[in-house]
């Protein structure tokens, strides 16, 4: 039997490709089954809910079983015991870091996600889709590409998605993706700390640290209703910790852009560095979505 | 421009393959052209010339190139420069053992040859293979998978290859496969040292130094007249050599056997390791076309 999973800390294009995939095999004759290599998160769940697709069974070792790889192709990221499975196929989206001690069917392709390289085997075999493997096909799509947005996504993933939208009967792709993002990025029920740490990193700029988070949001009300809490918890965040400054990115998706959260010794160097000017410690950065590219480097200008 | 190559030394799937590939980009409207890491050897020459394609230009380097790897993926068999190229794709049928930068199109599979998976991808693009383009490919599925005897060889090279022999009017396969291997294998020109030097591997069995030498043919007869000439420059050979005992194969891949030329200290031991007499120095071994699985391990066993 075939054992088909994602990379761990599994994300809904691992999940679904994994599930999609298994279903295919079996469909060309193969014994194939599906796994995971972690819990699922909250998205995947709704997703698997929404299409009623069981959830894969988590998998312990891939020691000494015939295995699939997709939506990962590095040992890091795959199964404890990957180094004594057999690899048959490797099917992913990322760069490749991958040997193996023979020839095997291996495709990578710089799509959108897994999901959409799947789709398109189903097309190249002739099988059928089926409605709810369509639905989380879909999903899987408009949760890696951001709904579109990211910078990864192809025309391909676009035309793939609105074909199986048509077979899942999924009347609005960007409607599915907003609900997504929401459940997915529900902060209502978490603390500021916790979204403080959820996807954060720290900078020394010449003896200033930095601590910049990011959130991801489809809308901004949550956060803004709770702007007066999160700056006084930012506060006192700032001096436990013993730092020149806290930024919380919360980024739009939808509206792409960041409203910056700032709580700092002096402000008025962000202020330059940005070009913005930020009222009781927020501002909306028009177009800010990455942490690395955006948001770093002028820091890195301005305190040098 | 997109610059296709195989690997250096370069084989007939090499160089087919990079030239049927180019001719497909161009078609999708992709410029595209194919190159050679080294000289071409008489096999492919014979092929280019029967079906009237030109040879690619040699490429000295692959630095700031756009570059898409065929029937290769290691920087070790790949061009000059190669880390400072772009890598768009890599189509292979080797292991892999490749990482790179960023997400591309990569694809391998355990088939007999470049040429087959080129074909395939012809057929995916809808794109009409011309008659000459179809009589190189049809002739690279043959000389890489040995006239489809090589155990590499798959279900899909041979369905592939008769395709192609349909478009490009070959009446029979066998017999172009056989004239690829005279030309490829002719030793009327060559000396008894050639034979000896063109692929060879010495052995230590506990001090007894063997030389066991291999050539590939498709009739004995130009080989077996020779006989008399190949034993006695044999004989020189170890005692200039030094050697216990020097071992010719000359396997015959139509039959599937070797014509076993033996000269050493004892003849008793080879004997009994490989179940065979030999008259005059000489015996056929059925079965026998691997040094490395049939030749050294009776000998080691008898040896040790």
């Amino acid at each position: 039997m075939l054992y088909i999973f994602g990379h761990k800390a599994p994300d809904t294009d691992s999940i679904v490709s994994a599930l999609a995939y298994a279903f295919l095999k079996n469909e060309l004759g193969k014994e194939a089954k599906a796994f995971r290599l972690g819990e699922l998160n909250e998205e995947t769940k709704f997703i698997l809910e929404k299409f009623k697709v069981e959830a894969p069974e988590l998998l312990e070792s891939a020691e000494g079983k015939d295995v699939v790889l997709v939506d990962h192709n590095q040992f890091e990221q795959s199964a404890n015991g990957i180094e004594k499975a057999n690899i048959v196929e490797v099917i992913d989206h990322h760069k490749l870091k991958f040997s193996w001690s023979k020839p095997i069917f291996v495709l990578t392709l710089p799509w959108g996600s897994t999901a959409t390289i799947i789709t398109k085997l189903f097309e190249l075999k002739k099988v059928e889709i089926p409605k709810e493997i369509a639905g989380i096909l879909a999903a899987a799509i408009l949760s890696d590409t951001v709904i579109f947005k990211s910078p990864t996504t192809t025309q391909i993933d676009k035309e793939v998605a609105k074909k199986l939208a048509e077979i899942a009967e999924i009347e609005d792709l960007e409607k599915l993706g907003i609900e997504m993002f929401k459940v997915k990025s529900k902060i209502a029920d978490k603390s500021v700390e916790e979204l403080l740490k959820k996807d954060y990193k720290t900078y020394d700029f010449k003896g200033r640290k930095i601590w910049i988070a990011q959130i991801e949001v489809v809308d901004d009300e949550e956060v803004l209703k709770r702007k007066k809490e999160i700056l006084e918890f930012m506060k006192e965040f700032k001096e436990k910790e013993n730092l020149y400054a806290v930024i919380l990115m919360v980024t739009n998706i939808l509206k792409e852009g960041s409203t910056l959260f700032l709580v700092a010794d002096e402000i008025q160097p962000f202020e330059k560095a940005f070009g913005l000017k930020f009222e009781e410690g927020i501002a909306w950065a028009t177009g800010v979505m990455s942490r690395k590219k955006q948001v770093v480097p002028p820091l890195e200008k301005i305190f040098s």
